[in-house]
């Protein structure tokens, strides 16, 4: 018997689980406009209550997936392995991660987004290095991929049409924050990548989606059981979004603070962040036996100069000026600068992190909504980070500001950002957990 | 700050009560348009799993009264009352109780539906009088209260539009089975008629759409606070409909047995029911200081023939033909007529309501889509009720059909809906409770 649009959302609304056929019904009648937006928002919603068992979200995610094209890279020698992580603030490992992995023998096929909101987006910061191009055919980037090791493009339109779609629906519908929607998209759209294997980066805390441990650990163990269903092995690290990754925040500062981990020159957070994601990539990807080897061979590629030379040959293979990488004033500059001081001596016991990525869209580094512009050159500079000693009257963090009268209203929502207290906090784990498949 | 439907949705989503201005806006957004159908069905869906407290309730029912015009009866003396059901099998109750009510002095002006699915609707039967129109203008209706004491008429473009364009949507994204919106549409469109008081008639059972105790007490008492928010009296039985109401089932032939039952020659049950339900309609306007004396005024106008001649003139005025109310003949007869027989002898244990309303939709009396066409002449007679005793062989219903290829799968659903067993089952009580506002 036929199972109408009716019945489906009439199931899942009590409690019942969708046959996969089904699901898969429901979404090829929703890419295809056959059944309308009405019905797929309440369906949403229902699961949003309801949930989606594991059968259920395998099926959800590859009729999503085989909405449309999955790209083949058989032709590529190698395993094949991406990163992707839920979105912070300062977040620009994809930007280290790429070439440093690329560098130890990994295939590296990334697709990227762009900031929204309060975090920002690979692409956007790719795309402050003159000339750069994101906008590659699928033969292109199967090629680069091929040449290079490692391309990073922005989502086609052929990749997971539906989840394009349906993300747009849910962002008006209150139904984004679902733990197995969110994972069916994400999975969705990295496993049309071509893929062979997957590393992801749950944020966790207060500049994160995912607010609380047991709700990145859900969001974590629903990825991996997605993966498991389509056979592509998945590591996830759980890691820490409680304040800002770096020091840098803003598009070109972060490609330049990219540049300087390549150099093992960067910020300890940030460092160990990239190196912990890139280690389990090379597991993967049989390059290392275990992390400790993995960690080894990246310290020998940042020693030698071999990542940052792969760096610029991605950047010079995706049209971009490869000089940016050593000459950073050919990177966009902002005209300005101002800093932000402490009012009193003691500790940095909290930087709010989702508060320091809305300044940053005040200030232009970041888009409140999907047309907005951004200004690559703009952006924070953080001198003190959480835990930090600091005395009265010295600088928190400097505004680079290309239009001096957004400086007044960053600067004040800077103010509230930094928490100074008497007491250095306790020190939070960077690396929170790590699950595999 | 203007709140967004996004935010009112999630709001909802997340179990926080929704500001009596916020409903307002989102119902008047979603009538003009403004509002689209993909963010009310997601808002439909919340409220399906969250509810509505009392407050919103009373905000969401009166934003849906108040999107359309409201009537004003005020020029004519005396206390309006009317009369909704659920809905159920055989069902013919407002036929009976519009002239008893009217004939005793209260004024009913009612605005009834059409059937649907397994339920049959007033309006259908009452067009099996030929000429009969319920299609009159808000002024003809106007008059026609005032003048008879009673109208029936159909729901209206311009009463509660909102109601309209939501259960539509509703039906559609598996939204219809959640108390709060059912109560605020039924109400809404009651309110809309301009009655000072209303009786509800809320069947339980399995023919009815409210299947358990719990279920059709938890509707009647938040239609009572919807009235009570609204200043309007509401008296609420909830009734059995766990077997046809009556014997007769199909247009024409319950026209028939509401005309017997206002000659006191009607099934105890559907007498019974009817009796119950104009009794609280008579003490709402004040035209019987309780039910017992209620009850004995309207035996009176059972007995002096008032009440059959206010039907009369109920019909008269609204261009049907008088002498159908007599002579039976003048009404739409099928051409031929079966029985089914008691496979066995012993007692009718069950009647599956919901089965006999769908051999009625399958023999053409009711429709199973709201454009379906109806045959007023068809349908059945029971000749056996739930208790009775039957000898093998025995008839237990009449088929009433007029086109014969139908018959052998009507046949085929009726054998199936009765149930004969040794023991005759514990009677049932007719009005399971009575709640007042």
């Amino acid at each position: 018997m036929p199972v109408t649009p009716y019945e489906i959302i009439k199931a899942k609304r009590d409690g019942r689980r969708l046959a996969p056929q089904d699901i898969l019904a429901f979404i090829d009648g929703f890419t295809l406009g056959e059944i309308p937006d009405y019905q797929m928002s309440a369906l949403c919603m229902a699961i949003f209550f309801r949930g989606l068992e594991e059968e259920e979200l395998g099926a959800w995610a590859k009729a999503m997936l085989e909405s449309g094209d999955v790209l083949d890279l058989s032709d590529t020698p190698g395993v094949k392995v991406d990163k992707h992580s839920t979105g912070g603030v300062g977040d620009k490992v994809s930007l280290s991660l790429a070439p440093l992995a690329a560098a130890c023998g990994v295939v590296v096929p990334m697709i990227s987004g762009r900031g929204l909101g309060h975090t920002g987006g690979t692409l956007d910061k790719l795309q402050s290095i003159p000339g750069f191009r994101v906008d590659l055919t699928v033969d292109q980037y199967r090629r680069l991929v091929r040449e290079v090791g490692a391309c990073l493009i922005g989502q086609t339109e052929q990749l997971a049409p539906a989840d394009k779609k349906l993300y747009a629906l849910r962002d008006v519908t209150a139904t984004v924050e679902s733990i197995p929607l969110i994972a069916s998209s994400i999975m969705s759209k990295k496993l049309a990548e071509g893929i062979d294997a997957l590393v992801l980066d749950v944020k966790v805390g207060s500049g994160a989606f995912m607010k609380t441990l047991d709700d990145a650990r859900t969001l974590a163990r629903t990825m991996i059981a997605i993966g498991a269903q389509m056979d592509r092995k998945v590591t996830a690290l759980i890691t820490d979004m409680d304040q800002p990754l770096g020091r840098a925040v803003g598009n070109a500062l972060e490609v330049i603070e990219a540049v300087e981990m390549l150099r093992g020159r960067a910020p300890a957070d940030y460092t160990e962040i990239t190196l912990a994601l890139t280690a389990q990539m090379l597991v993967l990807a049989g390059r290392a036996k275990d992390e400790a080897e993995a960690r080894l061979k990246l310290q020998e590629v940042i020693r030698s100069g071999a990542a940052v030379e792969r760096l610029k040959q991605i950047v010079s293979a995706q049209g971009g000026d490869p000089a940016a990488v050593d000459d950073h004033a050919r990177l966009p500059t902002a005209r300005g600068s101002e800093d932000v001081l402490a009012p009193a001596g003691g500790y940095v016991t909290r930087i709010d992190c989702e508060a320091v990525g809305l300044a940053a869209v005040v200030l232009g580094a970041g888009r409140a909504h999907k047309e907005g512009q951004i200004d690559p050159a703009v952006g924070f500079t953080l001198f003190k980070k959480v835990g930090d000693a600091v005395a009265a009257g010295e600088p928190l963090v400097r505004i680079h500001f290309n239009n001096p009268t957004l400086v007044p209203q960053v600067r004040a929502r800077l103010e509230i950002a930094f928490q100074i207290g008497l007491e250095a906090p306790a020190p939070r784990p960077l690396v929170v957990e790590r699950l595999v498949s």
